[in-house]
């Protein structure tokens, strides 16, 4: 197999960075979109062949250095019991969110195994399709990202209702978000169990938090995670919360923190003083100009980064409008990386 | 007249910080949703007795320190010739953004004395409506942040047409920001000529930039217009921004930079070094609490910013879901700060 990711995280020489693509399994891919327009989001999600499938399909055209699980962070939600619908091109619907601290204090941690075992499956399914080529990444939203669609029941610009909910009713939010964190653990180690082999934790709306707010309504349940998860590598990633680098990359049992393009590779190596390895940060609307540019750029990203405990990544999801030439330029101008 | 607010800016020792709020003059307050149901928006805005009478009903209700004008950021691109339609709701849209190079290369300074004819106006009368009580606040958008709906058409989550077309056209974008920041310094300085006593500029989409592109598509703008308006001081806030605060304290011409919540009192303040003044940055939705809470917190947030060269504000506009009882008390512990 391909170590170069799995060495990477553990901070171990590597002749160049891995490269991966958050969202790599996606839309800009032809081959996606036709299983997309033969297949509704959760049969895609909840068919382990399918997701094999498409989690394959960018290592099978691009060949990044590690796979991740085609999936969703609201599977957690609906392992919660909780109706999720996902139109394409509206975001997920929560019908029946969280209203009430009643509510809120009544979730329990469900049974795991049964109520996603189609994830695992998927996960089974793909280390057998990729045949040992490059190691598999499983993933979790993280405790305050999946709170603000239990509150909000949508997607929101601020997620002022979940904000509100959190300050007004701080007990039965410490309780949703301890349930998170423990149905997140079980998640993922379920994951590693069936063959990931790094997990990473999406806290997608982490930058709208002040960092007090961060340090009672993020920060914790990130720190249950990261320490209750065995077996595999953690990486966090706290999209807008660059104020938290220093705080996250001294808690037990991360070994990578994942960067958005508003921070400098120099002022994120400074924050995490080489506690942690790094993974991104391109901005993915950069794939929108052209090739050149591209490559220029990304060997320009790892200059700066260094080459140890350095995954290369962007700082956001690939957008759907990326031409493929783009993004495989984006690889290859990492696999290329010191062979002049 | 009062003039806390201007000598805090200018970083003159004060008993307390003066207080007011972005957004101040909005649907939060009743007296502001009967004139919205009486007229739209673009009535409102280009009616100076009643943008007048909206400027001034927070101050009549509330006592905060300055006014700040009611008016849209989106005026300049009016007068560059747009449409702009503004419904209740869904945001602003431009039926006909810019498309091409081309359409961007054709844009022009516009004669703002005559096209905003109904801006200054409405300075003049509020002027005269505050009878000299506090100082009125002028603004306009940055040159980005316009950029963004003149290229994007309508609000978006990460504006990526424009940044796209930023990076694959960076002649026509720097004359598009060329004329939005010469345009910019017209419009102030005619503020300012008919009684604005300070003035804000408002980068509102400056966070969904790298530090590198927010070197080449946002400071030098802000730079231009810091150092083109004359005879008021000058107050940045690129919201999301908060790598480019040391930048921009060390700009010629600004008196304050303003702050979004994400970065610490001490954090600012380190990196901005005493050059500069700074506004901010209590979370809005933290207003959706209690009074007590507060009233706590605003005097924590004052104590840890210190009360010299320090405006205290909201790190964004305050919602319309906020209670007025909650808005009087977040002024009114400012009001109120140091007398126990």
């Amino acid at each position: 197999m391909n170590e170069l990711f799995l060495k990477a995280l553990a901070g171990e020489p590597v002749p160049r960075p891995p490269v991966w693509m958050m969202r790599q399994a996606g839309r800009y891919l032809p081959e996606y979109r036709a299983l997309r327009d033969k297949y509704d989001f959760w049969t895609r999600v909840q068919t382990p062949e399918l997701a094999a499938e498409i989690t394959t399909q960018p290592i099978d055209r691009l060949g990044m250095d590690a796979a991740i699980l085609f999936s969703d962070i609201l599977t957690v939600p609906l392992a919660l019991g909780f109706e999720v619908t996902l139109n394409e091109g509206e975001g997920p619907r929560l019908p029946a969110p969280i209203r009430t601290p009643e509510q809120a204090l009544a979730l329990r941690v469900p049974d795991v195994a049964d109520r996603l075992h189609y994830v695992f499956e998927a996960v089974r399914a793909t280390v057998a399709r990729l045949e040992g080529r490059v190691p598999l990444i499983g993933f979790a939203g993280a405790p305050w990202t999946l709170f603000c669609y239990l509150i909000e029941g949508r997607g929101s610009k601020d997620f002022g209702m979940a904000k509100a909910f959190a300050l007004k009713h701080p007990a039965a939010t410490a309780h949703v978000l301890g349930v998170l964190a423990d149905t997140t653990i079980h998640y993922l180690n379920q994951q590693i169990r069936a063959g990931a082999r790094a997990v990473q934790v999406f806290d997608s709306w982490a930058g709208l938090l002040s960092p007090d707010d961060f340090d009672v309504l993020a920060k914790p349940w990130l720190a249950r995670i990261a320490a209750g998860v065995e077996g595999a590598p953690v990486i966090l990633f706290a999209k807008g919360s660059t104020y938290a680098l220093d705080d996250l990359s001294r808690l037990p049992g991360v070994a990578a923190l994942g960067l958005d393009w508003t921070v400098a590779p120099e002022q994120a190596r400074a924050a995490t003083g080489g506690r942690v390895s790094l993974q991104g940060n391109y901005d993915p609307s950069h794939l929108l100009t052209d090739p050149a540019t591209i490559r220029r750029e990304v060997r320009t990203m790892i200059d700066r980064f260094g080459t140890r405990g350095y995954i290369a990544n962007l700082g956001h999801g690939i957008t759907p409008g990326v031409p493929v030439a783009n993004a495989q330029a984006f690889v290859e101008a990492v696999l290329s990386y010191g062979r002049g």
